[in-house]
């Protein structure tokens, strides 16, 4: 999806590689910390270095599990803005000056430590593409959008109707597409509930116009 | 970190590629689904078949936007088995009969949308082997303990002590690692309570052994 969308010139991504901007003459871009604890530092002058050669724009975002959680509207507001700047560290951190003069974001993809800012970083592009203009194809904007209701995804089906005994379920066969819908929505209510109660309660609170046929299932699950 | 720990033979990476077991003569591994809606869902028989075939063994963890959300906690869990199999699927999702028949635990890495399972299956890996003995070195191991403690990391600097006006704070270059140490803390407790209220509350419900000087600082936060 990214690789199609580059080859199509919707989006453009450039990789620094902070180690060619050391001063250092051994090369390295980490020292120890001050104040002792186990663990290097990313050093200050080859990151300012890299970003200022590199001619970076737009708010600079560092991937780090102090940060703000990553979410879906996170991933919108960054996909308006003309450019972005990411910061890699590693696990043991980067010198808090570099974060202060850049005026950098800290943003985590989750409550997990991982090796270093590079997988972080490749999820933060992934996301923040999809909401890009251009960069999905028509069919999958529209999925796009319904994964952003706020519920949890139905099960889905396809071919054979039958599998080791396995069977679709009856409705799905039946071409009611009323029907369809609302045995799908039903399905959503009941594994957000289950699964996950935060999102369960966020969507109870939106407006929402529902016929009474769909009121009765809703209460089913408050 | 990986490739390190792989070379050493402390853990061992499979990859299985899906589309060498369709049955189709097109190659195919997805189709629309029963009910209509936009996408495609990835089959049945390819999956079911490339797990048998590959002697998959251990829970199967299937990354999608649904599943449970992915901490450290869940990480050490599966750190701990002697094997797992991960199940990377489009976001467009898989017949609902493959997570049946293989029992599998759905797991996302986050609250946001991404083109494939393959990024979240990276990261799943990452911060699982974190937990494993042999894959980290002793001070890394050291610091992986003292990430999991419940605050948040402290700012940390190393050389020069000035780079383009910008110091090191005093207190780290005093040699008094008693009150280097009370500080570093309270730096945590500061940004854990603005960024993170929710893990700060947490922490706090931890039982703790505080001397006075401690007990003091801490209040101020609470």
């Amino acid at each position: 999806m990214l690789g199609r969308a580059i080859d199509k010139g919707i989006i453009e991504l450039s990789v620094t590689d902070i180690r060619d901007y050391t001063a250092d003459k051994h090369n390295r871009v980490d020292d120890t910390p001050y104040g002792g604890g186990a663990g290097m530092v990313m050093q200050v002058q080859p990151i300012i270095d890299a970003c200022r050669s590199s001619g970076y724009g737009g708010p600079v975002l560092y991937m780090s599990p102090r940060g703000e959680i990553l979410t879906g509207a996170m991933a919108k507001e960054l996909s308006e803005m003309p450019e972005i700047t990411i910061l890699c560290g590693h696990y043991e951190g980067v010198d808090q000056r570099v974060l202060d003069m850049l005026d950098a974001r800290e943003v985590s993809i989750g409550d997990y430590v991982l090796t270093g800012g590079e997988l972080p970083a490749m999820v933060l592009v992934d996301t923040v593409a999809r909401f890009i203009e251009g960069v999905l194809s028509g069919e999958e904007s529209v999925m796009n959008e319904s994964i952003y209701s706020g519920l949890l995804e139905y099960p889905q089906y396809s071919k054979p109707r039958e599998y080791e005994g396995e069977q679709v379920p009856e409705i799905l066969l039946s071409g009611n597409h009323g029907e369809i819908d609302l045995w799908r929505w039903e399905q959503s209510l009941a594994l957000t509930r289950e699964r996950r109660p935060d999102l369960f309660e966020e969507y109870l609170k939106k407006p929402m116009k529902l016929t009474k046929r769909e009121r009765a299932i809703l209460n089913k699950y408050r």
